[in-house]
């Protein structure tokens, strides 16, 4: 497996695996990686010919008083893992090399980036296109991949590349949950005992909202307003909602009633840790 | 020549260029093509194996009350023009196909943007920014050649192309001027006879003010200040100037006292169109 830190390293390997006409797919992450992570990894590498791995905690998406500094890294357990997945190159570049002084030039989206996450996280999605974008220039994959987990950011790095004629396939992948249904994140290192246990509370709703939809229930006011039983039963709390909503899944518009499919997407702070989850319902 | 009007067929040709090792230039323009973007192709076709220029009239660049509609379009003309200077292919698409109903995402900058033509046209630089950073997806040319005419726009996309870190080398191009010293623009077909001669009011300024600083003065306010003698001098009722700065050339950052080098940039209404001319002092 290959290390490189800077872009043009980089850049010099690429050039020749494209020149002898291998494909080559792509894992950004934010490193601390997980089953969820590695799951992308083998996607990309049962794929693809060439797999890149870049691990990149980018500024750029966290808010002033968001968890940046306290965002868990270990280059060294992040570096075994991906070999033993049979990544063929880490990118691990320096901040500066991303951001030099100055910058000031940003991918931007003004519909699907304003709910959800993005209401209280108002430049998150900022943060995430402009480095997704830079990166892809970097590396310039065939495919790229990216979980379901962050279903919001999924649809909007897919509007960026077709809105943006980035010539790259995204690939999404499924979410890979914790034995007990709580979905992997990097996050969860932050839980407490206690509020790792609260924490079910959030895919309890999504999966009983899903049971209740599949037993014949489509009307998104009655599904929505299941929660307020299942978030007492649970005495959880440890758990601030901030918001769950059904959601049309192509263009996150509001929905009265489920036709084909939709969108059930929860986030809530567990403590002073901000978890997201989802599940589509068809 | 090769005439492309889908992003697909355009691919597909490219594909085969990149394939065969030949390096790419682009020259994207709005089309109604004079001989400043005819120098533009020259240096392409001089310095790289595959030339392609698009023609693209950009909705997104002209604000609300601009000259979108009206703006001057002759493909025939153009085409003929191009295939006289030895351009390879022409990508003519339909605004619909770079356009999608419901487009939502754009490049946006937020510092060199703010000032100069940024002032009196808020949302140009972000349809410029967006329609090049798609063109180049589009194309994905090795060099793209712009022209120091628009200096700001020139300033803007170096800037993108470092920060989002496009695979693409940019070349400057100088300005191309008419006989008597305007600078070419698809513009000048709006002026009347009377304009036409008022609007050299504009080259006046910059060359006085040139020959000035070559005299020795390089304090920047005397030099502005000698734009009212030679403005009622000229007698030229038509113009009414925007702006008349003199600026850092790499930053657009006011200046006192030119060092080294500095931007002496003009934007004028003549009649009902807007002009701009700049020169590099050093």
């Amino acid at each position: 497996m290959i290390e490189a830190f800077e872009k043009e390293e980089l850049r010099n390997v690429l050039w020749d695996i494209r020149a002898s006409q291998k494909t080559i797919g792509f894992v950004p992450t934010m490193g601390f990686l997980h089953d969820g992570h590695l799951s992308l990894v083998k996607n990309s590498v049962e794929k693809c010919d060439f797999t890149v791995v870049s691990i990149f905690v980018n500024p750029a998406q966290f808010g002033p008083n968001e968890d940046l500094d306290n965002y868990p890294r270990d280059y060294e357990q992040d570096k075994k893992l991906l070999e033993n997945a049979k990544t063929d190159l880490i990118f691990y570049p320096e901040k500066e090399s991303l951001y030099p002084d100055g910058f000031s030039t940003w991918v931007v989206e003004d519909k699907l980036s304003k709910v959800l996450c993005g209401k209280s996280r108002p430049t998150h999605f900022k943060g995430v296109l402009t480095i997704v974008a830079k990166l892809f220039n970097i590396v310039q994959p065939d495919f790229a991949f990216f979980g379901q987990k962050d279903y919001q950011q999924l649809l909007l790095i897919k509007k960026m590349v077709k809105e943006l004629d980035f010539p790259i396939e995204i690939i999404s992948c499924p979410i890979v949950r914790e034995s007990d249904g709580l979905a992997m994140s990097s996050r969860n290192k932050y839980l407490s005992d206690k509020e790792r246990s609260d924490s079910l509370v959030l895919p309890r709703i999504i999966f009983e909202i899903e049971k209740a939809f599949q037993d014949g229930e489509s009307n998104t006011k009655n599904l929505i307003s299941l929660k307020d039983k299942i978030i007492s039963d649970s005495n959880s709390k440890n758990v601030k909602l901030e918001y769950f909503e059904i959601l049309n899944s192509d263009n996150l518009e509001p929905l009265d009633k489920i036709e084909k499919s939709a969108l059930v997407a929860i986030a809530g702070k567990c403590g002073s840790t901000r978890l997201i989850d989802n599940i589509i319902l068809k």
